[in-house]
């Protein structure tokens, strides 16, 4: 009888092979799939301990076939069979562009992303990541953006438990952040030798997020680092991609993010800005699923705050979704206009009482945010920087979410899928920051902002000759309450003179 | 025996002369007063019924003379002499440009000006000036932007008791107000006859503010308009500007500002843009005493928030401070260093809860405001719009404040007073809008901003070897507690964690 496998599921091989040598350098295994006409070809990985897999993401219903590809007679020339069938619970297959802005998965159902920020989680000791997992399991976010490799920056002076490659590090950390250390010039660990019990247990992670129908925003490089993982070199970085995503593709809740703040790697010397392009390609040339790639800022001078040029162009082919850090979301409607790709706001400042700017937002503002980039078309990620007397910050090492926004943040996302809001921007006051205003179909969703209170509004925006009924949101205090009459964009509508409110309006169908 | 005449008080003459004819346009008249080699010209005016003025604020105590000089012999070659001597109460003489991006009165003492916005207050029933003069000798204001000219706009559709020229209104206001109307095509009024009691009683009002020791930002120019007043075209604007400076160049509490939003004039057609070098050169010669210039903006596009291209050049040399209207004050670090003159951030949305987003701020963030303009080396005018049952706005008609910044723009006047602080950029958050931060001499004043919680915070852009005692300010509850121990670029002061802080430092002196 033939193994069945659900769609989008994983159908995984092992093969047993070689086991001397460098079998990460020496041996090349691919799989051709194959389902009637459709060929596709995946690449395997070592596992250690002589054991080389397959691993592979079926995406329709049927009788696929395998057959193996390698340097090494033993692994080559095999085949296999399997059936796809089914569909698992909570698994609504990969997340896909929709609608030029917006978000779908595989399987029809649509995607809005409400992220959070726990950076180093997959890092902290099993305690520490069971805790993680059940805030996640409570709390309102469907992504999270995490890093594949450990975390070496203010507030992150501990050493991970297991590294992603065989070696030791060079260099202890007294506890005190030191920023020169980013710069390293030797490494202790061999770039050539991955540790598959690194990779095991990201996995598990991940599988651990999928049950939860998290989309795992995976952080491929970033600067905060001194190990030397963010300094390997393109012949290491290459070699790097390829292993991680032999390994990883298949589990469909898997987004390949380039990098955090890939500019400032730059800035510090660690990788050319031209590198991202070859390391871009590879991804995209060795996923098999195409799944989301994004490439997500630094850089965003607020005196010139139009200036993108330390953004990755996010025009380019294999970038599907723009991941930005900027803290004004006013800009939004052009960034949509300029790139026609989904925006998401992957930093706007985050909740806390940090002394830093990006991590001592009050929760009022972070709230705020996710209003405005809902609004205006786009959407936000979350992150929390309160410190905490065990040391821990949600926002690197998970833990227990403690902060006011969270509540809010699920009462908006309840909000956009009961309603099923794809917003783009509908105009907006020409001369302020303030009011956001989306539509979507028939509906139309309007943030008025955190410093306003005004005690009524008209929004001549409103497509012309229609009509609405309303509700009044308080989105602090997350009621809502009808608005009595009609109303289109002559309307003035009364309000409640006081800051956080938006308007919900659904026309009336002649 | 001499007429005596305080230092920066006016002296005043009435001379008969011709009543027939059109005496504003036939009669020329000029003072030359002279002190020692000193000889000051000044041009005369036409006060009604026969009666020819000259007036004169003599600013070194003394004996002057005068000589007349007319194209009407009966006027011409008459001579008088006086004595300055002695100051009034409450008269420091006129402000002047200090320490290249502050302000000082005459008589040295220093002049930090806390503006608030009441266009038309002028223009309103006795009964209301008289609320609005109570209100402001209760209020922490010491400049108001008010308009020469009636303001016909949204929530001001009444008519004027009196207009400034001979005439009757063409078209009298249904009580709605409509934009179109600004392009005035024919003037009831005759723009070559000016009506003396309109500038009597504008120059009572000017007195009346000089009394309570509030400086008079006196708009030249203003769009708001169905009479024709903003299109009169370059001879009647240039007979106007004479007619008015001979008038009140002698109040020493006037400011020159040409217009407000002088680009909104241009957009719906009443001037064109050069116009504006023209009317600036015609007041710096005509006044005698060189009286603050400035010329107010209406485009601040958010968008492309760097873009000056709206404003007028506040580079030329008639400019003496620029009259921004912008509503993010992070950019003043900027602009100083630009321009290198006062920058009085005239607009910056006011307090109040109309659907406008410029007039529905949050008392916070009008408070806020003043807050990031002054610790930016900056000042700001405060605005009120809250829209009252009897029809009234602060903003325009005057009468009586409610908002809950006044008595915080109040503690900060008190404390900007008391530490004389005139103070200069200090560096910045370089990813962040929060952060504002001024050294004036030995001190240092930080405002932590509205939106950011730290609970502890390091400026590492003190300068460099300095200790300094520290005050920690609640802006809004209006609190100032000793901050304990010493202080310098390295120390983390603990902080409350909440929004509106702010820090004062002073410097421990070795």
């Amino acid at each position: 009888m033939l193994q069945t496998i659900p769609k989008w599921g994983i159908y995984e091989i092992s093969l047993k092979g070689p086991i001397g040598g460098n079998p990460f350098i020496e041996v090349e295994l691919f799989g051709i799939f194959s389902y009637g006409h459709r060929k596709v070809k995946v690449r395997g990985f070592y596992d250690g301990e002589g054991i080389y897999k397959l691993r592979f993401m079926p995406d329709i219903e049927g009788i696929w076939k395998l057959t193996t590809l390698s340097n090494c007679s033993e692994l080559s020339e095999l085949t296999f069979e399997f059936q796809c069938k089914g569909l698992e619970a909570k698994n609504h297959g990969p997340v896909k562009v929709d609608q030029v802005t917006h978000f779908i998965h595989a399987d029809g159902k649509p995607y809005y992303p409400f992220g959070t920020t726990a950076y180093v989680w997959n890092h902290q000791a099993d305690a520490m990541q069971r805790k993680t997992l059940a805030s996640l399991k409570e709390a309102p976010f469907n992504k999270i953006r995490m890093c594949v490799f450990p975390k070496y920056y203010d507030y992150n002076t501990a050493e991970p438990e297991i590294y992603p490659f065989v070696g030791e590090p060079l260099h202890i950390s007294n506890g005190t952040f030191d920023g020169s250390e980013w710069q390293v010039k030797e490494s202790g660990f061999d770039f050539e030798r991955f540790n598959p019990k690194f990779f095991q247990k990201l996995e598990t992670q991940i599988q651990q997020l999928a049950d939860l129908e998290i989309e795992v925003d995976l952080i491929l490089f970033h600067p905060y680092d001194h190990w030397g993982f963010a300094s390997m070199g393109e012949v290491n970085d290459i070699r790097y991609l390829k292993y991680l995503i032999a390994r990883l593709a298949s589990y469909r809740n898997i987004w390949w993010s380039m990098a955090n703040e890939h500019d400032l790697m730059e800035l510090v010397g660690q990788k050319k800005r031209s590198a991202w392009d070859t390391l871009c390609k590879c991804v995209i040339a060795e996923d098999p699923y195409q799944h989301l790639v994004s490439n997500h800022n630094f850089h965003h001078p607020p005196k010139h705050h139009m200036d993108k040029s330390h953004w990755y162009d996010h025009h380019k082919s294999w970038i599907s979704h723009a991941s930005i850090q900027h803290d004004n979301l006013f800009l939004i409607p052009e960034w949509l206009e300029e790139y026609r790709k989904p925006m998401m706001i992957d930093e706007c400042r985050y909740e806390g009482n940090l002394n830093h700017g990006w991590g001592n937002l009050t929760a009022q503002d972070m709230v705020s945010q996710f209003w405005k980039a809902i609004c205006h078309g786009a959407y936000a990620t979350h992150g929390e920087t309160y410190f905490n007397n065990d040391g821990s910050i949600w926002w690197s090492h998970g833990g227990v979410l403690k902060g006011e926004s969270v509540k809010r943040i699920a009462f908006l996302r309840r909000l956009v899928e009961e309603e099923q809001l794809q917003l783009v921007p509908l105009g907006r006051e020409s001369s302020h920051w303030e009011t956001a205003m989306g539509i979507s179909d028939e509906t139309v969703l309007i943030y008025l902002g955190g410093s306003s209170q005004a005690s009524f509004k008209q929004f001549d925006t409103l497509p012309d000759g229609k009509s609405y009924k309303g509700q009044l949101i308080d989105t602090w205090e997350m009621t809502m309450e009808p608005i009595s009459g009609e109303i289109n964009r002559a309307t003035k509508i009364k309000l409640p003179g006081k800051p956080y409110m938006a308007i919900l309006l659904k026309e009336i169908l002649g």
